[in-house]
């Protein structure tokens, strides 16, 4: 199954908009599993079982375990094998903000969708389409190209005006009418930007946009649902992060982050159309 | 001794521009290497062994290494301990071509500076200052901000026309007369657009330029030398990967790449004024 329907499968499945983000930062992981061996990926699969009826997708972010060097990547593997064998029905999407030329795109490939066999990525768009052919030659998987980030000084490149447009609007043109012909390209789209959001919405049609920044970064939830689904009400996925996966801190922290997940995915639910 | 300083001192002192990039990737190696434990590293360091004498700098893109999973992050490690251990006086710059927000940019300041304790870092632009913060307050560290990369499709967002100017050239502005308070930034920039390096070159005075994609890449090296140093001749580090770590194939493999390096240095040299 292609990302993009293997997305809107589950999104209809488990009713479910939520992406919970794996930004399992060792130090911030209950004490009782972070003297264990591999404590990213403990944390990771307690979230995870306790998570899974009520997301869409998983997103860890790669930084959270190079931190931790080889280990930490060993431990993201064992995440991403485990949702695989356990859940796998949920895309997951690695969230790794690549992007780079020729060649160097091919080992990035390897990593992503060979030895941890994700099913999307984030990626930073400047070296154009030429130049990440080798991402957007691949049918089956999602590439969420970066195109608003959630942070306040957002607008210091990505409001520059360009033809009368802002740098955001171009990329969003670019890459819904020149690089989707495989029809497997999305956006990341922060919440902390709702009128942005809604622009861009307007101007990408049904492709699916990551959307994080909601809850601990301050982004509304009724805006960012209500300017961030498609016309049928689909194809947004909102990330929460530290909201859910570190809402708890005892020994009953994925039980507090599915209740979170749970109180959000409902949430979300209540604005889309 | 900070960045600037200690890649200024090892480029007077090997009378060297040329950096060799270690794009190690596993399918390459020379057959009789590839079979050991530790492929991507006993090449490494047969490579810098042999080539320490002509280079300012060592540039290992993480993307091979990525590739290899938990055991390629493994050899990257056992390469960046080895050139600290053996050559301390060459530094490293890792290149990543990461850029995201807050908190995620922690996690790859970790990887990149603790873990593999590299000298510099290669970075994406489009979050901004602000973004990028926890970077440009590491005032020993050395960031190359992604301003130009070598590939054909460049222009496609690189040359729009932000109020008379390409967004590269805005992007240099940028960096050089807002980001640089700590004097601890540099731009990337494609040996295979020589004029427009020469623009860049004016405006960001002694801003040290990493620039790649001449040899395989086809970057001429007399016009890149002539257009990418500073008014004393320095500050422009010159890379070659493929031409030099896979000049040969055989038993003799680090012999062939040492002479190719130091034919590259002289030929730099040549240019210099």
């Amino acid at each position: 199954m292609k990302f993009q329907e293997k997305l809107l499968f589950i999104q209809k499945k488990n009713n479910s908009l939520l992406c919970v983000g794996l930004d399992s930062d060792r130090g911030k992981i209950p004490r009782h599993i972070r003297a264990r061996p591999h404590p990213q990926f403990e944390f990771n699969k307690a979230i995870i079982d306790a998570t899974a009826p009520f997301v869409c997708a998983y997103k860890p972010n790669t930084a959270f375990y190079e931190a931790e060097g080889s280990s930490g990547i060993h431990q993201l593997k064992l995440t991403t094998d485990y949702i695989k064998e356990a859940y796998p029905e949920i895309p997951i999407i690695l969230d790794a903000k690549r992007g780079d030329i020729g060649s160097t795109n091919l080992g990035y490939i390897k990593f992503a969708f060979e030895y941890l066999k994700a099913d999307a990525i984030t990626l930073h768009w400047y070296v154009g389409k030429e130049g990440l052919k080798p991402f957007l030659e691949l049918e089956e998987k999602g590439l969420f190209i970066y195109c608003r980030s959630s942070n306040a000084g957002a607008h210091e490149f990505q409001d520059l005006i360009v033809s009368g447009k802002h740098l955001y609007e171009i990329i969003a043109e670019h890459v819904s009418k020149d690089w989707n012909y495989n029809r497997n390209c999305g956006l990341i789209f922060g919440a902390t930007y709702p009128d942005e959001l809604e622009v861009v919405r307007r101007v990408v049609g049904e492709m699916p946009l990551l959307i994080p920044g909601i809850g601990a970064q301050g982004g509304d939830v009724k805006k960012t649902v209500k300017a961030g689904v498609d016309k049928n009400g689909f194809n947004a996925i909102i990330n929460s992060s530290r909201g859910i996966i570190f809402a708890g801190s005892g020994e009953d922290f994925a039980k507090i982050g599915a209740s979170e997940a749970k109180k959000l995915q409902m949430r979300i639910n209540t604005y889309r159309r």
